[in-house]
């Protein structure tokens, strides 16, 4: 069997030793005769899996003891409101830095919230530019942009990628986020969620859903300050209360099991493979790779994207005419490779290099980028 | 390989034929040469798995072209919450029929929602019997229950089989659901969904965690009559609103992709053996070789559920001891028979028998029961 090479925008590639670990082991988890999926999420089995993905997370992404992991379900789009439902209190806002169209939906949710508390959510930076149909997102904030953010919100929330823009957070090795004023730091980090170590101290709340870096869709990721959480609305119902995940260690209802176990198989892989160091590494050689092949061809391959703010997780760029874009994904498609159209609300190609998209891929598409740009430039 | 005999609660048993099938196409979905959990949700192969886990549901179980089948996150847990914040509005109250602890719960987290509105939500009927910890459910509401509650409701709520206490509506053969009222109804119907066919224009509003009798954990179907999700509120967060995921077919944001995928494989073998009219013949001949095996040790078994309560999902049992419960549990698993511990809130014994529970599986159970009976009666 041929694997399709693979750059979906998510969900996306899974490490091939990750999918045959669930298919070894589909129909029989560790001599227990049952499926994964058939345990109870309360029997030893299952248990052993759930606090090892939430382990090997800590240990590759250094997080603190002082922070939550938690497994939760509705994707990002639910954190988009389920985070101010909790966390929008005592007449004091939320501040929106927002860098493209995921930032834009975190807001608008944050201000139907708002508008039920009696509080208020907005917009404090954007960096969108043109008008109407040709606006668009090509760059995250400067430093003085971000500097006037007034003090006293009740948190900062940004999102550290956008996938269908391709503009992404201190992308520069060893660059490390800007400052976004005192005010607790919220970050929707689920499109480039664990490409690399960070700083999670820095962060009262970060989120992200799975199907990007570190497993299939149907699972999210809650990484917050302990203190933070209990901070945190009384007056919801429980289960939009990080402290009901929180005290029972995501297992309060049932949880995605098979989900949550896959993302331990991949996990267990990133650990295998040399941890979020070699990743990283792997990650930044792709994006060389394919900014290189770009900027080779500059006259015919055009990325809207400022240099400093070029996603490693998502490359987007345009070629000449709409026709040579279509036959640009076709050809790759006839080549074995996939998932390679824009979103559909700014068109041209995107490329996703998340964790389990190989260099050897990467450099198969380069040499066709290159080939395709000297046939039809 | 040896199969474990499984009788959890849920996570439950699933059809062998729906595992071998989902561990045949583990790497490669109908000759991509990706997973189904590598597809993006909007490509063609993906959609084509979970148009077809709808239109399988909306044949097998009967559903009107009135009616929307929704595939959403959190379990009926967040259910518990999201009902009431659609449907709780304009001075009505919500009326809540109760008759175990997953009603209890449901009803707490509506006056949450309620107090938080400034609407109204109330236990409008209780089978609770005793007092403090002796307190419990042996039973469904009389007609003459039902005939009190009160006209006007936004909505009456309740839950066709509590998985704890083994109490279900409805159970005798042809028996139809009894009435609540002229007030929209809405069930939580998660531990007893789709063991067999129901008349589902009764209800406005039925929704089941999958993890029972149709799939893995992770995965919510609602079914609701069209017209009342158009009357849910508007001024919620979207991801909240049923109307969303109605207009964009479960496809609003990332779908539970493999979740889903697997009842598609779970729905398609329920098809092959003849429907939900085989798999309540075999449910019922399970519910009569069980119920049969207690009633013949009555005085070493007790089923504390009425008669015409007893749960055909969940069988439950006391023996004449917590010791000699113990030791059933422990021989059973000798004889790789698993899930029969009954939940720690009321101990005993607690059979399941799902949908992919065999009859041969309980003819096995159901003779180790005679032989423990006679062994240690």
């Amino acid at each position: 069997m041929t694997r399709t090479i693979n750059f979906n925008a998510g969900p996306a590639a899974l490490p091939l030793p990750a999918l045959e670990r669930a298919r070894e082991e589909l129909l029989d988890l560790a001599g227990s005769g049952l499926s994964v999926m058939e345990h109870s999420h309360r029997g030893k089995e299952y248990e052993a899996v759930h606090h090892e993905a939430g382990a090997l997370m800590r240990e590759l992404l250094g997080v603190g003891d002082d922070y939550d992991i938690l497994f939760l379900q509705g994707g990002a789009s639910m954190q988009f409101a389920q985070v101010p439902m909790s966390f929008l209190s005592g007449g004091r806002r939320a501040d929106y830095v927002v860098t493209g169209v995921w930032g834009e939906k975190a807001v608008a949710e944050a201000r139907v919230v708002a508008l039920q508390y009696g509080e208020k959510a907005h917009q404090a930076v954007t960096t969108r530019t043109g008008e109407g149909k040709e606006a668009t997102y090509v760059r995250t904030p400067t430093p003085a942009e971000l500097a006037c953010i007034e003090p006293g919100a009740a948190y900062v929330h940004f999102t550290s990628n956008e996938t269908i823009h391709g503009v992404e957070y201190a992308v520069e090795p060893g660059e490390d986020f800007p400052s976004f004023g005192q005010a607790p730091l919220v970050c929707d980090m689920s499109s480039d969620f664990m490409w690399r170590k960070i700083d999670v101290s820095r962060f009262s709340f970060i989120y992200a859903g799975a199907q990007k870096n570190i497993g299939p869709s149907g699972v999210t990721v809650v990484i917050a300050r302990h203190s933070f959480i209990e901070e945190g609305r009384k007056d919801i119902p429980k289960i939009f209360q990080y402290r009901t995940h929180a005290e029972n260690q995501s297992l309060y209802n049932t949880p995605p099991t098979f989900g949550i176990y896959l993302i331990r198989n991949v996990l267990s892989w990133a650990k295998s493979i040399g941890g979020l160091g070699a990743i990283e590494r792997n990650n930044r050689e792709k994006g060389r790779l394919l900014y290189g092949a770009i900027d080779a061809h500059a006259g015919f391959f055009r990325c809207p994207v400022v240099k400093t703010s070029r996603s490693l997780m998502n490359v987007v760029f345009r070629l000449p005419s709409e026709a040579l874009e279509d036959k640009f994904v076709s050809e790759a498609e006839k080549r074995h490779m996939v998932g390679l159209k824009g979103h559909r609300s700014v068109g041209g190609i995107r490329v996703s290099t998340y964790n389990a998209v190989s260099l050897e891929w990467v450099s198969t598409l380069v040499d066709f980028m290159n080939d395709f740009a000297k046939k039809n430039g």
